[in-house]
């Protein structure tokens, strides 16, 4: 039979198919992605092989997902989606800090620590370095009682939600910027350190030849009321990753110098609109 | 900070990412899958709350899949890849019988039965129906020894598979062509059913107001030595849900009369190129 149904025109019954949705926007986006994922089939050829190995990658990426790994994360991350979606939603200003991708480990709610307290694991004999700086308005002012949520990776190179031998809340803690914006807390020294590796993203990067590293780097979540929240990194200019991220989260703006005892960043946030 | 990487160079520093597989293909397919994914999200403005929402249904459908229940190749079918994968990879010449979709219900190793024999539940009191007609080449030669393999949902609406008080290999079997090319089997009328509707899947066909039902219709993967395997389904004329299928499976060329005791249809295969 001479097909009776086009590629073309099978788009167009799957688009049509949402006619009746009373969300709009849940609609635009799965119209978007349909189109999206019909013109991928259709550009690539895609076999039906290789269509049930993206079925299995997918469901084997769903079973690795539980309370403390997030597998389909790490694949937005690895194919730069993650970070696209932050550099499309933190319109930072001209004068406001670069914000860079959110990651997978962040957990709310860590716990308050005075100016110049350790977010490292107490009684530790790893050690500190201390990471000063100032929190500022777009237009220089000091930003006085605004929120740091910080979190790092350990000396082992594991987050405290991978290691199930740490206390949770290990190298995580929230600070509040004094009168003048002044932050300051000890930390011990970031390390590079690679993404999960044994999962369906692990096996991705090692089919195509990719880099399972981050660049040493500390995160921030920095926030203020009537300011944009800003997510961003502060990455360690020694370290040898800094040129192909896993997750493509590097910055210029956002690498400085980590070797005399400690590091330096000021942050600048954008007020809201 | 004026942004050091615009989304054109974020993407390039992605697809560049590939530069040193050893898989052309896999590569191929991934920079292809990038290149479409960091679009959706330009395009829709993708907000972090959607793409957090994105995550979570992923791994709800990552969740949902077990031995039994495949949520993955239904959001494939729901959306229409499948239906493009068949169509894509599943060249019939003008001659030869239209492809449908695979579907997520297919067991390999259906019992074979001979020729006139019920695929339905041994011993059921349903009435049962005459399925028969004749495989042929493209070239209307009749085609001996050729492999049809039937599966069909039960009157309950249900695949074997999906229900537990079900023996396996329930209306399911695989049959072989006289020398004439015939076929002919009973089994139970095949009922409009619904897809899973109490996964993320069904949620989503709910939120947009689609409908989850499927038109009536039997399987077939019809394959012979020397000839393109077909995977079809024949369709019943009386259905409702021919219009709007939730997985865009129908084709005019598949609908047939069940309603005078039986069904006839002839299957048409192309030679292996």
């Amino acid at each position: 039979m001479t097909p009776t149904v086009t590629s073309d025109q099978h788009l167009t019954d799957v688009l049509n198919s949402f006619d009746e949705s009373a969300d709009a926007r849940l609609t635009e986006l799965l119209r978007s992605l349909v189109t999206h994922l019909h013109s991928f089939v259709t550009e690539t050829g895609l076999t039906r092989e290789e269509w049930i190995a993206g079925i299995e990658f997918l469901t084997a990426a769903g079973h690795a997902c539980n309370d403390h790994r997030q597998e389909f994360i790490l694949l937005s991350d690895t194919l730069g989606v993650s970070m696209l979606v932050e550099m499309v939603n933190q319109h930072a200003s001209d004068f406001a800090t670069e914000p860079t991708v959110f990651g997978p480990f962040y957990v709310p709610g860590a716990p308050m620590r005075t100016m110049g307290e350790s977010i490292a694991v107490a009684g530790s004999t790893d050690q500190e370095i201390v990471i000063s700086g100032v929190v500022r308005t777009s237009y220089r002012e000091p930003l006085g009682n605004a929120l740091l949520e910080v979190w790092q990776v350990m000396p082992n190179g594991l987050y405290d939600v991978q290691d199930p031998s740490m206390e949770s809340m290990s190298h995580r803690a929230t600070f509040r910027t004094g009168d003048d914006g002044r932050y300051e807390f000890r930390t011990t020294i970031p390390v590079d350190y690679q993404i999960p590796t044994d999962g369906p993203v692990g096996k991705m990067l090692e089919a195509t030849g990719r880099t399972s590293w981050r660049p040493a780097h500390i995160h921030f979540m920095v926030s203020h009321s009537g300011f944009k929240t800003l997510i961003t990194h502060v990455f360690d200019s020694a370290s040898p990753y800094l040129e192909n991220d896993a997750v493509f989260g590097v910055r210029d703006s956002l690498v400085v110098d980590f070797t005399s005892g400690g590091a330096s960043f000021n942050f600048a946030l954008d007020r809201e609109p």
